[in-house]
């Protein structure tokens, strides 16, 4: 491609939101344009590279046999409704109005899609296993979308879903989908983080995020040193670790008493007021959960509360409140306490539903004697065996300016329920090998996840058996986030002068530049032009009127791999240089092209899996 | 690819809906699905054939000098009311909110938002001329979708759009897209019949359509069997034909007079009770005008008008009426009305309305004495020159059960303006050659368009030309719907049996079938399945367990072009037979692979376009 003829607008000012590298570097590149908060457009030469990292994918799944659809981006909101996400998924989910005033949505992701269209295919065990996949628009409408294409609103994601008779096959199917991501990111020279993670509420033996380090990710990853255990926060857990002091520096005593806490706001002032430490506290927060789907009959403070159903028939609570307790010095996470609730959301209660429910100013919550909702004890507090972790506690009295002390969990409070809801942190303990967590930020790449049957249950998908039973398939997705997969390439392969791009991904492999685009350069130029782009090489040929200094720098910010630079002085020769080195070569005119053909050949082949 | 991991769930039998070929047999062939009404999923091998038109339009556009990009499919509501097209664009156009309430269009086309990412790139007449295009989803809500791909409400256009800094540059582009267009279509195996046609309220010198003659075609071509002139019926012209006779069957007089008409309901019964013929009627038609940029300041009946204005300033009507006056034998097309008017649309008044105006039930309007809204005269009642072309006319007395004779236009009224909007019929007159006009209905695949100023003025995108000063760019706009240029190659190459896909988009080239794969058979096929993939031929072996009628059945459904058969008789030769052809040719095994190649290179050739 003569640039002449290309589109390449390249800047040397960003806006200022423009904050990490890939952001910077693609808008400065000439490679994407903002149309709109969260809406990004590819230009040209971003599009080049967004088409490589779409072909990698697509020959990953094509090696595995994942067979490609391609489904609408607008889809019924019917099938949603079966699947009980229509209420479930927020308001991320763009829902337009047809002109008839049917529902749709813009898909943020297919399952119900997949489930539908195969439901009416599949009728016999004979058709199973079957992947699919589509590499498609998605949109979820993020509260704050930024970083360019890292959290924009509209995005491409490769989504692939399997159906399987049983668990063994789709275990199978799910370890080939780890194995080909791993592959495809490599081949996009992606140092990844496979985390390893339950699946929560869902069931089935796990699910795996592949997370790339990032300063702005929006996941915390928990890693062990020694066993190699690695976790979202999200999904975390951590050896149980009980106080090693029995006690506080309050004496223990057979009864909890109330004592006054005046002008006494955070745990802080109350350590110095009663000569204690966080860890013998314990902290009590009220959440409220939002579409909660555990089974709440019975439970404390819940007999009036609103109880509705999902179109296909599950029950949840709208709203719902419940008590945490967890030792003073640790946080709750809020993922990992709704999915224990198996709600789509918590978040913690408003000053006026704290008061209602704890009868008394925020700050002062406590188990003991607490009834107007259920409590849950975190295994700080009491282990899932039941033994209790922390004795001689501080807890709020539920009544201002006070607070109960040598409270004793299990004879002072029964919670309802316990669970994993603590936030592990750097310095916690692997719960396999007992080594020292470390931690990173990371963003999510891709996702490989067992369903089981949520989806074909919901949704009615079965198929007929050997014996002719009808049974239910059990289900797999498998994301990967194509633009963010680009951006984090950027990310990862950049330097003061611009982007590095991998052979593999480059939107050109070689630019030829000539220092002026006239008379013996012309010439020269055009040769090594034209003897690479018949021997299938993808070049670019710099043929604008412009200083040779820009020149340069527009292709030090492109980052093509290879350059070759024609200049009057170096003829019959020209200077060849990687993108990624000082060290420039001089080859004859006649050898350029072969001789950069073989150092590709090279650079791609170090890129190339191993089977 | 082997069929036994492949997914293509061919039928039997299909919904009563699927009326048309396509529609059809693109079902019975498991190549789309339906999920929604107008919302269709292509599976896998329907998917191989759309890549393949895709392919062949990316070629033709790169192969012109256009550059793809990739804007988002959901676009920022703000550029639609830049250009105004937000009011405009009526109920198709789907228009969701987002979370915090911003408006938010998925893309019905792409006019605003390339319009919008160029106008902040080009600065200098130095980068015009630019032709960027996408492929790319876009959302039409079509009222009464049907036809399968052929008219659904998400479909993928491919739209390319260009700039320039005057008329002679844009003229050129024009062509050249024109060119491509011819090549896409004849690679693709389709008969296109191109419609030239005026640009109507646009301006500039003119814009093409692709048809393809259609059953259900929904445009009305008009065609000239001897100049070759050819134009949609919404924008057919035709040589003015007058009444060769002066009179009709009345005497005619000096001045017009009312006659009582009772239990006259229709023109024929009107016809039957003066003795006369329709071509001496004048009849009126009361139309309501939607969104109409015609200034009305002044015009009869006008005064009292809703006037407001568009985002960018323009002035509008959103609801104006007029009086249309036309030849009694004659229709009005409401298409060309609605551009002479500048209007989003038009419709036939209501009942009410038409009472309301006329002063008398439906039937009876005319324009002598008629002030309530403008006159429109059809150039077949008075010319362009000022010709009156029907004398002695009957006309409507805005009086229920009376009509006038002897009415002379000019004399007895005077239209407000006169215009060419009457539907173009087969028998009509060429305005070229006078020859008579035949038509066909037909299916538009494609649309080339100078759009002049609209959206470069309305959004202020400029340019600095050579002398510093800021000028607006020209525009043109070129589009082809992919999911129906695919329909309508089924369309045009099936018979009884199935699909005949032409080689150049066929979703595979080669099927090899074994009777019985097994022993000899499954050694022969594999290996000549082995030699056709090594060869770069994509081949189908279809391995399935199922009877030979089955497998052929399945294979003349889908239409692979070539089918090579192994059975055990005819070993160690294979049966090679074109789909489109009754015979076959008997090749040793060792030899099909190249002798099948020598064929296809052969049959993509006869496709190839001549530069």
């Amino acid at each position: 491609m003569k640039m002449s003829e290309f589109f390449m607008p390249t800047l040397r000012e960003v806006p200022a939101e423009a904050v990490i590298a890939s952001h910077r570097l693609m808008l400065r590149a000439g490679m994407i344009r903002k149309l709109s908060n969260g809406l990004f457009a590819y230009l040209p030469m971003g599009l080049r590279a967004f088409r490589k990292v779409e072909k990698i994918i697509r020959e990953e799944m094509e090696a595995i046999g994942v067979i490609e659809f391609k489904p609408p981006v607008v889809q019924p909101g019917e099938i949603w409704r079966e699947s009980g996400r229509w209420e479930t998924m927020g308001d991320s989910m763009l829902k337009p109005k047809s002109r008839t005033g049917t529902e749709l949505v813009v898909s943020p992701t297919a399952e119900e899609a997949f489930t539908a269209l195969l439901r009416d295919e599949i009728t016999s065990y004979k058709q199973l296993p079957v992947s699919v996949y589509q590499i498609n628009t998605k949109f979820r409408d993020e509260i704050r979308p930024r970083y360019g294409l890292m959290r924009a609103r509209e995005f491409t994601m490769k989504d692939a879903y399997s159906f399987h008779t049983n668990d063994e096959s789709l275990d199978e199917t799910y370890r080939r989908f780890g194995q080909a991501y791993r592959k495809i990111f490599r081949r996009c020279g992606l140092s990844v983080i496979p985390v390893k993670a339950d699946s929560g509420a869902m069931g089935g033996s796990g699910s795996e995020e592949f997370m790339v380090e990032s300063m702005i990710g929006d996941n915390n990853l928990v890693l062990c040193p020694k066993c190699g255990y690695a976790a979202n926060d999200e999904k975390a857990q951590c050896a149980p670790d009980a106080l090693t002091e029995k006690d506080g520096n309050i004496p223990a005593k057979e009864m909890y008493e109330p004592i006054d806490t005046p002008d006494v706001k955070t745990i802080d002032d109350l350590c110095g007021f009663l000569k204690t430490r966080p860890g013998f506290f314990i902290k009590t927060l009220i959440y409220r959960a939002v579409n909660c789907e555990t089974d709440l009959s019975g439970a404390p403070g819940c007999s009036n509360l609103e109880k509705t159903k999902t179109e296909n028939g599950q029950d949840y609570y709208p709203e719902a409140f419940f008590a945490v307790c967890i030792r003073g010095d640790l946080d709750v996470n809020e993922v990992k306490l709704a999915a224990v609730l198996k709600a789509s959301e918590v978040q913690l209660a408003s000053e006026y539903d704290v008061e209602r429910l704890t009868g008394a100013p925020v700050g002062f919550a406590g188990p003991v004697g607490f009834t107007s909702a259920p409590v849950i004890a975190d295994e700080s507090v009491i282990s899932a065996g039941g033994e209790v972790l922390i004795h001689n506690a501080v807890t709020g009295a539920l009544k201002a300016d006070t607070h109960f002390i040598h409270v004793e969990p299990g004879r002072d409070f029964s919670p309802w329920m316990t669970a994993d809801v603590r936030t592990v942190k750097a310095g916690d303990k692997c719960p396999v090998c007992g080594a020292e967590f470390y931690t990173k930020k990371g963003n999510e790449l891709g996702h490989i996840f067992k369903l089981g049957y949520k989806y074909t249950k919901t949704m009615n998908m079965t198929y007929l058996d050997e014996n002719g039973s009808r049974q239910t398939p059990t289900m797999g997705c498998y994301g990967i986030g194509v633009d963010r997969t680009l951006a984090s390439i950027v990310e990862e392969h950049n330097d003061e002068d611009g982007i590095i791009w991998p052979v593999t991904v480059a939107p050109y492999h070689v630019a030829v530049v000539p220092i002026k685009y006239e008379g013996r350069m012309k010439e020269a130029a055009d040769t090594v032009y034209k003897q690479l782009s018949e021997a299938g090489i993808e070049t670019l040929l710099d043929d604008r009127e412009e200083r040779p200094g820009v020149k340069f720098k527009d292709m030090d910010l492109i980052g093509i791999p290879l350059r070759i630079v024609v200049g009057e002085k170096n003829l019959p020769s020209v200077e060849l240089k990687a993108r990624d080195s000082k060290n420039t070569e001089l080859i004859p005119v006649e050898e350029a092209a072969s001789y950069t053909a073989g150092m590709l050949k090279k650079m791609t082949e170090a890129f190339a899996t191993e089977g």
